[in-house]
């Protein structure tokens, strides 16, 4: 009775996949502050030009350099697990599949990409990244990938995370990271703040600006975000590719495909290749799952948007609550993003996914369940596929049919365990958004342009 | 080029190897208060029958019951790696290779013998485990194993690591494991001290004595120790007996093997098959690693001693710096022990072993390292084997040497950041034990029977 299906490093992918290529309708274009396109060089002194080519790619298949192929192998191919104690304990007629992305150095799949991002750097001779970090999954991941290829890295850590969290700093330290709290005295846009505010708390658009100030003043220092942009997407596609060839062994193929949505970087990893299967005729349910209190795909609006806070990004064509909207305080900070992957947005338009949200409640039960029976302890933004999970196999049992679930474990909770401890206390409160709140953060993106495919 | 060679789930080890069967020099009995050897019905309230009889069985190998198997095998075989990054670092005529046990749930090689201890527990119709833990590896993994196989789990945790270190009871508490400081108002003995001692940060003794009056006054409960005894040590050669099959496909055969020691598990796990080799005729450097702080086999003497510091245990011959020897706060919790497995000690007394000692300071300076070239994050007690690499790979530099070295990267250190933080900023103290600090931890076995192959 196989528990996991392992690849040997051999078979890791040679190759990532570039949905673009294959879209039912074009990608509407990123808009400047102008809203006209935005072209390759008004993004150059925030990213290395060989990253900008990668974002503006339709080819299908992209050769992955081996140097990223060696990195990656130190914790990838990453196992396919058949979750048979979970499904015991479900009782549903459900095979329960899983891609353990928690195995990485880092503890998530956001290494995928930060190793990625950061060879093409080195390679475009810079020396130095920066980037902004909230719950500190993103910065430990990029500290790490910096160590590796010998870059500098220097982390803006929202305040507020930065003083509760201080192991994640101790972790991007062993790295090497340069971590400091932001609003920081290190850039005028934090100095600024620091001067009017000095008791702030900070926010990600204050992170966001304070890292790219620090990256567009210096010709070998550029800005790397975690999520969100298609190379990102790019990068995370090992994931599926990977779970298709396990699949295959394991002599099974997904009814449903499942996947916690943040930024959407580890839900496009694993569904980008099955939504190729499905434009191509297979019949599967793909599931972004967002969180009740962040619901951008469930009731937001596709619309142009800022990526940032400040509205200081290009525009994008994506699912939004507005730039404006700030998310509660869920324990899964990775969750906490006002838009959405323009490319998953994309899809979620044209019907290939069906998105649902899921209170923080319902996703720590899941998340306990699953500890107490298959052992791994869940990042809190990983609860909310397993929430879907649970809800999709209570589905499968009311219906009496038999289905083939395949979900993204994207990563392990071992360093947030505090909302574990307030669920477990009963202290965890679910947010119930009314309409008023979610069209009030709507009115920040009135007056912007409309995306062509809306 | 191969980073790692993983193995399918049916390659995980069918049975355990017993070393008790190929020992040069047979092993001195534990003795009872009396001083006379141990029966099986004396341990018969502390550990049930069917791990009594695996602690003094001789056999060679001992058949791995499947429902174990299947529990194991949600990390199991771990994957064998070889370090090439870190190669490339030391500059040295050096292929390292390593068994990395931080894959498990709980992050170490602990569950591997808390699946089969609560295993043979329920077998023989046991309810509820008890157990003492320092800094929360132990107690962590029981907790893990209890809750898949539902059993209770009560974990007494050093009053000061239960403050210090509040994750680690929240990690225990995810698993159902009900974690209280100790002393605890829960027992007599804890109740005694607590009424004498308010403000006690409580000891390891203290604790393990709770924890044994807990579980000797119900007859469905029973105490687990997560090192030390035989049986232990015979769960943890899945470790060993799996990177023999993964080294015949890398078709290497090390020429030094090496492993952190503190009760001696993780050790002895990777070291007994190639022990047995040694024993056979091979040339095998085998290399059991102590902190300074805590130099039992380079610095202690074999004789009979009790495991804990109350002196209620039974003897144990061993290596050891007597039993009121009180280590210092070094940030490898894992290792202060003032003993040491006496199996792992009968063979450092036949010459198989070469132990030797490290300053936490060397330790940390090669983990740092470690981190930035091979990614993962190493626990404070897995970094005394990391400095033994670093130095054996000098040695071979020096001596113009090609060798191949393999040891146990026993486990993450994601939960103890605080230990390099310190080292960091430049806090950490070497601790350097004057010979009249050793010859006073030695007064407390005087008196004591001597063993017969001392």
């Amino acid at each position: 009775m196989t528990t996991k299906i392992v690849l040997p490093d051999s078979e890791l992918p040679k190759q990532w996949y570039n949905i673009a290529a294959d879209l039912p309708t074009p990608m509407d274009p990123p808009l400047n502050q102008a809203h006209l396109p935005v072209k390759p060089e008004d993004l150059e002194k925030v990213f290395p030009m060989n990253i900008i080519e990668q974002e503006m790619s339709t080819e299908r298949w992209i050769d992955i350099p081996e140097p990223i192929r060696e990195k990656l192998a130190l914790w990838r191919p990453s196992p396919l697990y058949r979750a048979r104690n979970f499904e015991k304990l479900l009782d549903a007629p459900v095979k329960i599949y899983y891609k353990n992305e928690g195995v990485s150095p880092a503890g998530s799949h956001k290494p995928n990409t930060a190793i990625a991002q950061v060879y093409y750097n080195k390679e475009f001779g810079i020396k130095k990244l920066t980037t902004e970090t909230g719950a500190g999954q993103w910065g430990s991941a990029l500290s790490m990938a910096c160590s590796m290829f010998g870059l500098e890295c220097k982390v803006y850590m929202v305040r507020i995370s930065f003083d509760q969290k201080p192991f994640r700093k101790m972790m991007m330290q062993v790295w090497g990271g340069n971590c400091v709290p932001s609003p920081s005295p290190d850039t005028a846009f934090g100095r600024k703040i620091l001067g009017e505010y000095p008791d702030t708390p900070g926010s990600l658009g204050i992170a966001i600006s304070e890292a790219i100030e620090d990256a567009v003043q210096d010709e070998h220092t550029r800005y790397s975000l975690g999520s969100v942009l298609n190379h990102v997407m790019l990068h995370q596609t090992v994931i599926g590719l990977e779970a298709q060839k396990q699949m295959a062994i394991a002599g099974d193929y997904p009814d449903v495909v499942i996947g916690c949505a943040g930024g959407g970087s580890n839900f496009a990893g694993l569904a980008f290749p099955y939504a190729l299967d499905k434009i191509n005729g297979k019949d599967i349910d793909i599931i972004p799952v967002e969180p009740a209190a962040c619901p951008r795909l469930t009731r937001g609006e596709f619309a142009y948007d800022h990526g940032d806070t400040a509205g200081m990004t290009p525009l994008l064509a994506m699912y939004t609550l507005g730039h404006a909207f700030v998310p509660q305080p869920i324990h899964a900070g990775g969750l906490r993003y006002h838009g959405m992957a323009p490319m998953v947005s994309r899809l979620v338009q044209d019907g290939l996914f069906r998105p649902m949200n899921i209170g923080q409640n319902e996703c720590y039960k899941a998340a306990v369940m699953w500890a107490r029976s298959e052992g791994f302890i869940s990042a809190p933004e990983t609860s909310h596929a397993l929430a879907a999970v649970v809800a999709e196999a209570r589905k499968a049992k009311e219906e009496g049919k038999e289905k083939t679930i395949l979900f993204n474990w994207s990563g392990h909770g071992l360093m947030d365990l505090v909302g574990y401890d307030r669920y477990l206390r009963g202290e965890l409160n679910d947010v119930d958004l009314t309409d008023a709140e979610i069209a009030e953060g709507l009115q920040s993106i009135k007056g912007l342009p409309k995306p062509a495919g809306c």
